[in-house]
């Protein structure tokens, strides 16, 4: 069904985005396969477009649309090209930036903010640690107070940037016995002494995306790094997460409806015993089910998206949006390789890519099954 | 997530409904399915309240809503008490209510329409027959002019109000050599010779329903009860096809979200080794799962709805929410019943006559495979 | 793929069942419906033919076969007719028969066993209780020592031949304190006074079936019809529970692969544009699916069939059998109705009444999820 | 449950494999992977053991086993350690091997077979084209007649050892005329002049094997290298496809089988919010769900695996073994990563490589949709 939520205004802005992408990106996407990492130079070209700083006041450098809807525009188009374009640069334009911006001092603001928009200061988040998981109540990352800093040791791994990133946020437990309520933000930076990463970790997909483990060895962050308020990280990092799952479900449905529209042209034109693949009555049926799922879908998110430019996105309706988008991108995109057939499996094949790329998005973000937890437990269970 | 295409004015008329079925209509419910139908009463007093006739002109006694967001909400209260109120009163308000409106003489429109409002004109509409199914080019029915007179001949099947309508628009082949394009549409009205119906159909579920076989033999219908252009009835029968899908996807939807709610309840109240059913983390799972389905799919209605509101809603996306909602509501359902153990196959509980009432929707207007087949061939295959 | 487990006498033995069928049985099914139960002569009649007593010694009165397979083969020809005869035959001659065979006395033996053979004794087993579904732990059912009778309070419900049963085994609570281990099986019998029988229930499938509550105030029950040892109910229903999941995975399996059988007969005959349904590539595809599905579990049950015949078939083998089938039952029969479209939703058509009968499989007889919670627990979670 | 189709000559022949696997083939699977090929030694030792000849006469240094469980014992045990090695080695010594023996003349037999055992004739079989898919009779590949060679024109794809076979048998179209009765097989040896290979292909998984594109101009193969009739090697082609299924199946199934273990062996150790990740309902009644699919897949493949070796399995019969495993390899698989939680995405994890490898299971050897055409005509479709 036709979507009704962009007006000329973000359309325009979605021109813009493409026009980028076509010139400044798609060129080099080998580049990045092969370097298992996007170069610092798209980061400044993407900052001299103002894509970096959608959420971040003008006095500062930021382009502060102040509609989400310009974030999805710019996400939906960076979807469409892979899964990992949208996913490095929403971890630092998308889920790094309300941080920076929302929780900081002046004098942070100042700081971080102006390279921030540039794409000189790259950043990423440091949740997610090799025994944890999805569980943050068993978070073993430290930082104990030591006269005006606070010594960090610990480890995080599945980190996003990590290899690339300038700043980190990382969360670590400052009171111990306060489980989740014990907890602190800190932003490391590259340089600091006994702050060290492993290398580029071998994915399944978004081989372009640099992932890696992040190690913190009696790290001195001094308190001026220390973002919002001491032991209140929990807290901090709850009220974003609407917009985190909702960026998730922007990049999922995208993702998956683009790939969708190429299987679909290919099985107009591929022939096989003398007709169009798709128009064998199996072929026929399951794209017209697979754009079903997809419209549905998409009006679902659309009105997600609205909501969260109206701030009235919860964070259960994200989480359902999430899970939902990670499970219909999963489908949709094993179905558009079975139609590729062998050509499915061979890597020079977009939808290859796309296949591997996407497997993640049920398991990051906070799994399906935290997801469905999430809801449960909404539902009163 | 909260729904926002009603206003004020709709959730008035909600009210007013709903008062309706909880005076008038619930009371009555057994008796409904001991009868195999719904009493005329309830007919006459729907009418007396304007449910009938909200695609009726104010001049033939109708209340010409304008806005087809009241049937939608006619719709779904009508389906959270059971399907086969919707699909009844949808039959005669929803369906065949156009067709008398847009293609009838003056002449007709004073003849029908006061008593279509009132509900003494009870209505019907007879496509399929035993032979045919959904293959309309395959119509055996026959109409051959004599005179000022049509002489009909052949019968019609799963004619829903075909055991108590005073009216069935029955479609017949007029030119046999043109296919598709030699279709009529008349109004053969009770009583007319040669006119008869078979007992009312022992179904899986709608018990309340009257649905029926139609015979005709010799039946003389007059040149005045052609509905339409002659040779036309095909087109003419297009030209509605998206409110009668997106009328199903309302209902089915509307009742598997009635029936879910009603489980959810059921499974916080039910318990079973020492908590309620629900809190296990199995059933937990599967409840957050099927209200992110059904909130998923009323997006996809809602938008549905709008756009057919403001007259855009093709057949093809309506043939997308015909089909996508009728497989969500049989699948959540089927996973209400098993939620109720063994209550769930007894017909006492309402879940059990839901389940059962729900599988036609898979079938009936317009089998979903045949939906899939539309939406294949939109896609050019 | 050729089954291979049975050899020439079974298939004779399948002969006899066969003509008993097609003579004293098929000739009458509507008359089952009609009375919401079998009536006495076919039980007389099956009993006459020896197929009660496959379980009971011949000194009894029985066939004593002493191979499983006698059961199967008697099990799958009563499915292949409808679910209630191998439910209420079921129940009576390969679910009861062990107990009243390995737990009793001689004196209960003799007293028991030779009209139990000749269906002047039919059978039915009382657990599950109106609050307490799968949870036996929970049982409020209780009986007190009260000189040498045993007074029983509490009521069953959903008891299959529970109407008209003349013995139940009834499992009630005769030590509170020790939970499961305080479990004891009585024999009430048709006539103790303070027993009695709810309505014939009204199901949404298996019409022919009677399926009652029993309610016992004050029951008198003599030590003498005490089944097996005091408190130790619990283990003696244990035992049998291979049996019991495997009667009801050879009743799943043999019922759906009949009505699949006779929809691939229909698809073959009923024509809609211009070919055979079956013929449309989207029904070809299904056919094949299901066709495949049917004959991958048949070599599991068969597999079963064989281990429980040498003795071998553990409860969570079993288990895997019984949740299995019942999957496969409901998903094949679901596609076979949506195959015959409207008429699948006829209650004169076999394929609805097989739909509306096979739904209660996922849940009784140790529900579906209660299967994989037994065999996660194998796994050792 | 458990299996019984083995007996102890098979047991200890397993040991043979296994140890082989272990000491010959694991310590070098990164290799593998590096090269994109398994090394020549790893051949040349698997024919020492005797592993390549279980097809082959032992007049011509074949095992002669005369028994197909002993492939598949070889099949399974490659299987559990990825599925390249059961993909490369059953291609040379399951599917190739009986054209080399029932098809060839004395002189070729003595030429050929002798090598092919030790491992130092490596084959390949060349049926798919670019353009072509599961179209045979769309066979582009000529070879034309002149004086005592053939003169081949054409190209194959996705030929699993393609990059590093000694013999390819090519399927040429001989008489254009006669569509797939006009198709002959060749036995193309490296080093014909004409003949060449493109790169090794770069697939979504099965690292380890060398699939590549092969490409003849005009290459003269002498008449003394036809394999079998002129013009009949479509009937050819046919009569082993059952043995081809078959291999697919056990393959499928025992890489499944083998991921599953390690999987629940990992969700016994590892913990989160305080308890193995297994011991979570949703995650208990998963595993115990896969465990049961498997385990009903084995009964049904070891069935076929008997069939097959009394030499009655049927094309269809194992058509339907072929597309049901690799559905059943594919969803468990998709699980188990899950169940990984992030680590199911490093390509370090098996998990991860397993499920990369698996995906073409559904396309390749006939494609699953394929298998259902073939399934369904034979219902008479």
């Amino acid at each position: 069904m036709k979507r009704s939520i962009y007006d000329s205004d973000h359309e325009a802005f979605r021109d813009s985005v493409r026009e980028f992408l076509d010139r400044q990106v798609k060129p080099h996407l080998e580049e990045h396969v092969a370097e298992k990492s996007m170069p610092r130079e798209l980061w400044l070209e993407a900052g001299k477009q103002g894509f970096l700083g959608l959420e971040i006041p003008e006095q500062y450098g930021g382009s502060e649309a102040g509609d989400y809807r310009f974030n999805a525009v710019l996400t939906e188009e960076l979807a469409k090209v892979n899964m990992a374009l949208p996913s490095c640069v929403g971890i630092h334009a998308d889920i790094v930036a309300p941080y920076l911006v929302h929780l900081t001092t002046e004098e942070q603001k100042e700081r971080w903010l102006p390279r921030f928009c540039t794409g000189e200061l790259l950043t990423a988040i440091g949740m997610t640690e090799p025994s944890g998981g999805s569980d943050l109540a068993a978070l073993k990352t430290t930082a104990v107070q030591d006269g005006d800093d606070w010594v960090l040791n610990g480890s995080k791994t599945f980190i996003t940037n990590g290899y690339s990133a300038d700043l980190v946020l990382v969360a670590a437990r400052t009171s111990p016995e306060k489980k989740a309520r014990g907890i602190t933000l800190f932003a490391v930076e590259a340089g600091m002494q006994g702050f060290s990463r492993g290398r580029k970790l071998d994915k399944v997909g978004q081989d372009e995306s640099d992932t890696a483990e992040l190690f913190f060895e009696d790290v001195r962050v001094p308190s001026a790094n220390v973002v919002g308020e001491v032991d209140n990280g929990f807290i901090h990092m709850m009220q974003w997460l609407p917009q985190e799952r909702l960026g998730s479900a922007v990049t999922n449905l995208a993702h998956a409806a683009q790939i969708l529209e190429e299987t679909i042209e290919y099985a107009r034109e591929r022939k096989a015993f003398g007709q169009s693949i798709g128009a064998f009555q199996h072929n026929k049926f399951l794209l017209a089910e697979l754009v079903t799922r997809v419209e549905v879908t998409q009006a679902f998110v659309d009105q997600a998206v609205i909501a969260h430019t109206q701030g009235e996105l919860t964070p259960i309706d994200a989480a359902k949006a999430k899970w939902w988008t990670a499970q219909v991108q999963n489908e949709v995109l094993d179905h558009c390789v079975q139609l590729y057939g062998g050509y499915g499996f061979m890597n020079e094949y977009r939808v290859a890519r796309a296949w591997r790329d996407a497997r993640v998005t049920k398991i990051w973000a906070g799994s399906n099954e935290i997801m469905k937890e999430l809801i449960g437990r909404d539902l009163g269970f």
